[in-house]
């Protein structure tokens, strides 16, 4: 153990195990998901590979592809069933590969158990659980991502037939991304514009078998292949497809909602929100998601300062441990405390989908715009706040934290998607505004709303209620006095274009700025609540719920101080109150300072999921970095063949010219 | 040509050429550099390869040194002998390899040259000049990077044989990272602790072979060999080196400016600073080297969101060009007017560095301070704003940018490495920091001092000056008052906290937040007057002249709303004077929209050199997305053997069982 790491543990205030027990809901969940770890690092056969960095993209997929094959027969034998915990499993087994079979487990199987009709569930779920069906869910096109509604893939119904045909007019057209749709899936839902008697009838989910059961090889019409690498998620193949007049029977569509009867007529779905429910549930997961990658760059990044030396204090004295550094700790420790807040929300999230979900089950979508909202926000907030994080943490690794031995850049390119996928967060953060634009005027006359938004009708003339304590009561409500404050400015900002002459499209285009503003706003202030709310509710310990208030304070504080515009250019923080903020983060810092390694053991991740030289629990990072240069693949020969093949030549070549200058 | 690009281009109101030439120093450089450019486009050899994401790391490594070497013996054969020119013809002939003997060219020769003594030079140049010799710097060590003073590695003098005995005494003393080292090259230039008579002299060179030059095998005492992979620069075999006992003759020392004599009596250098010339001078081209990063992904994120088309404005219309959207305008705009900056000021800092030069060669180091904080600055400035500024670039081009077929994430991966060599960023503002605290008594009392930091004595209670018309020289002005205020406000902390008790040292580091506040905001300063200073003596018409102010109000108005509270917490701008401001910028992103393809046309890159499926000039992205997805090495064949191999074993395996759940 390296003996840095170990007096920072020795000299925690507080018993890391119950942050632990806090973030995973309890010991028990705390100790079946030590269970599962242990049982997937303990595991032979997972063992066996080789640094997936050192492997060419292909092997990464076929390492991919057997170790989940692998796991999911392992997981069924254990007779482990829930989603998370076969995910903690996973995660400990293949930290470093994405499943290409994710959207087979993750998106096909669900969406056929939600949309789907008795008979096709009777179909298509036991081939699909048995791996006979490999599918995947092909919306995106190369012209269409977020817009939905532009999706140009046709499926036109033929009722001689009673098949639909489906066709890809345009290169645009093309279904493009898709995860496991390259050289994996044999089958896929489709999303497509469906036609019948001519007539347009909007976007529709329709089964589509690409290539054959028995085979593999591609259907008649069919042309589809692997994208290319990419930035990350080389271990999967994200495909194209192309489909050239494919038929499918008439029960290929997906017709538990609406429907096309034999002769063509379209009877469409009592509401067309009805699919929502997936989409938010997979933006609430996004959240907790993004935590993961935030917390586990935050590991990585506080145990390698603390752990790392560099710069003499005194001339000749010891090297100081980079944590120990203001500028380093300003860096990390407003990560750690976001990665923290985004734990919390994300839960909160994915409590509030579940409350919803089965009202939405029964029909009843009253509760389902504000769950829409609160999701879409969050979903951009998190993942904006934790990818850029997590490239924060690498540079904080100084040079080392470029190699691939760090493990995060891995991290990145694994969750910057999240800003993309699942919704364009730009797109996203604007449909929060046309929430939050739709109920204003609601707001404005104090009629009945949601707890979420009732701040949002504050009087805004208010000061703050700052002092030199910094109560986490006035942070709190200087994040609503801002998103009421922004809003209102926003909404200012669309009547003076409209009075000036704008139409209204016009107003709100021309404000999206102002608008996205006031929706970050709004993002920001949930995440302050409900960090806040968690913690006082938190059953710990004082000494340890002391820790997480100075984490939630400095949180609220960072994000005022990384704003502090928007909370002053209307006097709302006098000049002196800006100042408390101010020595209060200093001095939040230095008192986090100490607890930062047993905050960060608190996620509790094993070094295997980690899998980082920088982050191991001992510490011992330079023989690890050692290790893995050695074991490099340019080091397998002492002289590579291409010294024989450019350099010798060359050098032969150039000892019969005159030397010359070089660049 | 895509007829959107194509209008893009007809609307445009200005003449690109008048910019480009403005970017390359005259239309003659212009012609040169396109000279070139072609040249290496038409090449044949240069042209064969495959895309560099298809290929493995070792292949990327192979490629990269065939061309390299090809590449030098075609300029020489040219007599092309400009650095720059130079770099313009490997940019387009091989633009995302790294060249494995960039460090043999740019450091190893360099520091010989300007560091060797005369017999030295002798020896050793016409060796590395026709690559008898390949070299390269060997600075960094595993455990110390910025921290130059802290290396390890030890060159004790031994006069019985008249030798230095290299040692690396610990695991943290191993060379790491150097370029070109694990491979390569056959010696290098090692920064090592000189201990003569006993005691430690210092960091000083040494000349070692550490392979043979028939063989390329490792010379006895010498382990060596690459870091393994890394997020990018994978075509370099970035290297560790591990010294035992290795004896080299006396005169490997480089001994221009310091000695050993035969008997160990060491003759140390007249002044200690006098290698900094190197570092000062790599540094100034750092912000070049950023700006051309960030202007590359402002080419391919412009040109693509003015094809790329989403989302109908009022339903069933056409769908708006992305590009037309606010939100994509604010954030790709002040990047491209980043960029622009960022070029014209590490122009700047070029020139003052070649001013400067002479007198530091000839011993006069009076400049050397003054130069040293800019180019630091500027450094970290830079490399921060230009590597955040390609992801964001990335991010505006939606699931696309994601795909190695945009060439972003190279770009990134390639520039990102600046923050952290050559001077770690927050280690360079804190020497900006203590070079600003230094002068800032010469400041106060209104002492003779250099013009560049003149104004941070100014009086801070004026107000600004600001009106509707958002001029200029008030925006300079709100700069300068800014960066002003926050030197003060970081004197004024290290003076009360020294009141209270701590020493200096301890309020110094109790400050650092503070300090990097205040070296920012003079960096930001620096770079809004010089770019304010380039565009008004810019001889070109008015048209030209009207879009660059443009530019620069926009990259000043949006530096201030970006870092709003720093200029309003003491009230130097009113209310009133932030809506000017927030008003006009959103009149600057639509008066720049006409002219934002030009903008980046007048960049002037080739489309080999941007290799990008997403921003080529002729627009035509989706043809050339499929394309390269069809050339994906995983689709050369239509079934995978890790079907056989994984898939098909499984779902016999699985028909075998009872389908269960799966995550």
């Amino acid at each position: 153990m390296n003996p840095d790491l170990a007096q920072e543990r020795r000299r925690a205030t507080f018993d890391p195990e119950q942050v632990t027990s806090l973030l995973y809901r309890g010991p028990e969940n705390v100790r079946k998901r030590r269970y599962l770890q242990n049982a997937a690092i303990q595991d032979q056969v997972l063992r066996g590979s080789k640094p997936w960095a050192f492997q060419s993209r292909i092997e990464q997929y076929e390492t991919a592809l057997q170790m989940y094959i692998y796991m999911m027969n392992k997981l069924d034998e254990m007779g482990v069933t829930d989603p998370l915990e076969r995910m903690y499993y996973q995660e400990a087994g293949a930290p470093h590969y994405y499943n290409p079979m994710a959207l087979h487990t993750g998106m096909f199987i669900p969406s056929i158990e939600k949309q789907g009709t008795k008979e096709q569930k009777e179909r298509w779920l036991p081939m699909a659980r048995s791996l006979q069906l490999i599918g995947t869910y092909a919306q995106t096109e190369m012209g269409h991502g977020t817009f939905i509604r532009g999706l140009e893939t046709t499926a036109t119904y033929d009722p001689s037939s009673q098949e639909f045909v489906l066709n890809s007019p345009t290169v645009t057209s093309m279904k493009f991304w898709p995860g496991g749709l390259g050289k994996t899936s044999n089958c896929c839902l489709v999303m497509a514009q469906l036609i019948t008697h001519g007539k347009k009838r909007g976007i529709h989910l329709f089964f589509v078998q690409i290539r054959d059961l028995k085979t593999h090889r591609h259907m008649p019409g069919v042309e589809s292949g692997d994208i290319g690498p990419k930035f990350g998620f080389n271990s999967n193949d994200n495909g194209y497809l192309k489909l050239s007049n494919v038929r499918i029977p008439r029960e290929n569509m997906l017709m538990r909602y609406s429907k096309v009867l034999e002769d063509g007529t379209y009877v469409p779905p009592t509401n067309q929100r009805i699919g929502y429910g997936t989409m938010v549930f997979v933006r609430a997961h996004i959240v907790t998601n993004s935590a993961r990658g935030l917390s586990k760059a935050c590991v990585i990044a506080i145990r390698y300062s603390a752990v790392r030396r560099q710069t003499e204090v005194s001339p000749g004295g010891p090297e100081a441990q980079i944590i120990d550094y203001q500028t380093q700790q300003y860096k990390l420790f407003p990560l750690l405390a976001t990665a923290y807040a985004m734990y919390f929300t994300g839960r909160y999230a994915e409590d509030y989908y579940e409350q919803i979900a089965s009202e939405i089950e029964a029909g009843n979508l009253e509760s389902l715009n504000q769950l829409h909202a609160v999701c879409a926000g969050l979903k951009a907030f998190s993942t904006w706040a934790c990818t850029a994080g997590i490239e924060t943490c690498r540079l904080c690794c100084g040079g080392h934290g470029y190699s691939h031995a760090s493990g995060i850049p891995k991290l990145y390119t694994y969750y910057t998607p999240g800003c993309t996928y699942e919704g364009e967060n730009n797109v996203m953060m604007l449909q929060v505004a046309r929430f939050l634009m739709k109920i204003y005027p609601d707001i404005k006359r104090g009629g009945p709303i949601h707890e979420f938004v009732q701040y949002l009708g504050a009087d805004l003339t208010q000061k703050s209620c700052m002092t030199e304590e910094v109560a986490l009561g006035c942070l709190l409500k200087a994040f609503q006095h801002r998103a009421a404050r922004l809003l209102s400015d926003a909404a200012a900002r669309i009547e003076n274009l409209v009075r000036s002459g704008k139409s209204r499209q016009e107003a709100w285009d021309a404000s999206t700025v102002a608008l996205t503003w006031a929706a970050k706003a709004y993002c920001h202030t949930f995440v302050v609540r409900t960090f806040s709310q968690i913690v006082s509710d938190a059953a710990v310990d004082k000494s340890t719920k002391d820790v997480l208030t100075a984490l939630c304070k400095l949180y609220a504080i960072d994000g005022i101080i990384e704003n502090l515009g928007e909370f002053i250019e209307d006097g709302f923080f006098s000049p002196h109150q800006v100042s408390f903020l101010k020595n209060k983060l200093a001095d939040l810092l230095a008192e986090i300072r100490p607890n930062a390694v047993a905050l960060v053991d608190a996620f509790d991740y094993p070094d295997k999921t980690l899998d980082s030289c920088l982050g191991r629990y001992d510490g011992q990072v330079y023989p690890a970095l050692y290790e893995y240069a050695k074991n490099s693949p340019f080091n397998e020969q002492e002289v590579l063949d291409s010294y024989h093949k450019f350099i010798k030549p060359a050098q032969t070549e150039q000892s019969q010219r005159a030397p010359m200058a070089r660049l």
